[in-house]
């Protein structure tokens, strides 16, 4: 199976056995980190990173990988999250495949690969598994936990878990609990995989692996993670040449739109575990705070305790819509933080905080700035 | 294979043989249709209704057929489509599996079913052939030509290649041209029931049907048909009863709402003809009004010649948003009609007409009581 681990990546060793939420234990885990700048004396400088599902911990080039990362123009010296300033703290995911244990991880027990094997994953564990680190590392209480889509329930579910744990938050397109219409694309993304023969219950090879299936997921997450504002005029209805087009195929690519969806699809089969993207899938379905608050999402909220939080979206993000942003900044307005809310009218959907770093930067920056 | 044709259907003779706009040409073809009301003597009292992708012709109940149609609510004595007034048509769609010919019909010069050997389908070729119906029936000029989502397609390709066929028209959730979001949608159902081994290049059998393929694409529709807004109030994060679930299955359903799209899916594979699907499918994606502006859609929505129009759309639709009707709308009044655009807050999305006749039923029935 290829690995997916960036040079340069860092372990923290999970304490074994580690206990997961929802039952089961892992043990001899790890999760594979990066670090960025320097934890001052005091140690009350660290920021950490929680990403979305599919990233890794190379967010930006550093001293041990000089590749460019996926926040690139977001962390680094005078950027946004200025690692002059800042110690910055990146995971990956408990559950993925890119260092941290997860189900393409070879089972100490059985010394196979765990495959479905894996304890079922939920958020929790992965913000357990994240705090673990930072406290590797020395850090007590980071001045700011900073959660992204899937990384914003990690964060919160951090924060609720670990009270004391960090000072500040800057929720990003991320939501207090999933909702049905972002359960509903990620089920049928799921079952796209599941679907496949060569899925095989999570028994795959290289050589009989769930390619269709990936591959169908995949589009499904692009097309819900941009947004149709940005594409009617990235794309409009511009048609491939015909040397990229199949004419034997009647139903082939034709759209450059359709091709944009294809090569997303193609780098991404192989780049990613089909059983770690189910197990991880799955646990946003799963996640909701109002298991913390008496049945109330906004209890839930309310039971965490930081002093400044920002919560950011944007209006075109159909799969963590604007409200569940809003939602998060009053939650913890109503717990007595001192919480603000931007809603950004960038184009490219929920990825914009990826691409769209002109306007989520100044936001990031601003907040960091008053720290 | 099932038929799926309702009784009491009526058939119209296409004439043979009956060109279609992208080459090749179709033998002894039929129209299905439906009818309302009673044709006055001056022929002036026709109504055509022009369908979404998967309606048969039954949109209501009527002497030939007692079954509730799928426009119950909207066409009857007394309703908004008042056949106490009007003389209703309405047509099954050119390509559709439900008495119209397409490519789940046998071919006369074969004797074999057309599957992909039916010639490509454009949204003008069922334009045409509902023009046929039309005429067959005596109407020279219709009062009104109603279309719903892709219907809203044909009846614009209706009125550019019929001129003087219609006083007025009604679009409902229509748009002038197909945009890169929804031809994506589209895409990506294709890719699923192509993908499903049992396709087999439309090749497929009762016995060896793609089903996975099928249940998927009608999913993705299911969830693009509807609107986050309505799920979070109709579903929320509700589970189902444990005797709804399979605790074999570690990603079986667990969400109501996949239960809900998964009713759904299981109710259209084999009520819908796969390769039917694909035809009406890419016809969407081809659609443009900018084939006849001279490269502009809004130069085309220029050449068509109505003296009443009403676009109607909703706030939450996100295949046909609301955009594209105030294009339709504000494209036809440029061209000298007397056109509204009526944006309503149904929380349904796309399949709003379908469901909320509380606000579409006055919208339309205003219209019609002023021609």
């Amino acid at each position: 199976m290829t690995e997916f681990i960036p040079p340069g990546t860092r372990f923290h060793d999970l304490p074994s056995p580690f206990a997961m939420k929802r039952g089961g234990e892992l043990r001899n885990a790890r999760m594979a980190y990066e670090t960025w700048g320097t934890l001052n004396a005091a140690r009350d400088n660290a920021v950490l990173v929680l990403t979305g599902l599919s990233p890794n911990a190379h967010a930006a080039k550093n001293d041990a990988n000089g590749e460019a990362g996926w926040w690139e123009d977001m962390i680094g010296p005078g950027k946004p999250i200025d690692t002059d300033r800042w110690f910055v703290i990146c995971t990956n995911s408990l559950g993925s495949c890119k260092g941290s244990t997860g189900p393409a991880s070879v089972n100490p027990e059985t010394g196979e690969r765990y495959g479905l094997a894996f304890p079922e994953l939920a958020v929790e564990d992965g913000a357990n598994a994240a705090f673990e680190v930072v406290k590797g590392l020395g850090v007590e209480t980071l001045a700011c936990v900073v959660g992204n889509s899937m990384g914003g329930m990690v964060a919160l579910a951090y924060l609720m878990l670990h009270p004391g744990s960090a000072r500040s938050h800057i929720n990003i397109s991320g939501s207090a609990r999933a909702l049905p219409f972002s359960i509903a694309i990620r089920s049928l993304q799921r079952e796209a995989i599941r679907l496949d023969p060569h899925w095989n219950h999570g028994e795959y090879t290289e050589e009989l692996y769930p390619d269709a299936g990936m591959r169908m997921a995949r589009k499904l997450g692009v097309i819900t993670y941009r947004s149709a504002l940005e594409w009617d005029g990235r794309f409009g209805r511009v048609r491939l040449d015909s040397d990229d087009r199949d004419e034997e195929d009647p139903f082939g690519l034709e759209f450059q739109v359709e091709s944009y969806l294809e090569g997303h699809a193609r780098r991404f089969v192989r780049s990613f575990d089909p059983n770690c993207y189910l197990y991880l899938s799955r646990s946003m379905d799963w996640f909701d705070l109002a298991e913390y608050g008496d049945g109330n999402v906004d209890t839930g909220l309310g039971r965490i305790r930081v002093d400044r939080a920002l919560a950011i979206g944007v209006e075109t993000d159909i799969l963590f819509p604007l409200q569940q942003q809003q939602q998060v900044a009053d939650g913890l307005r109503a717990a007595g933080a001192d919480a603000d809310f931007r809603p950004l009218p960038s184009p490219q959907g929920h990825d914009a905080f990826l691409v769209d770093i002109a306007r989520f930067g100044p936001a990031v920056r601003n907040f960091l700035s008053t720290l």
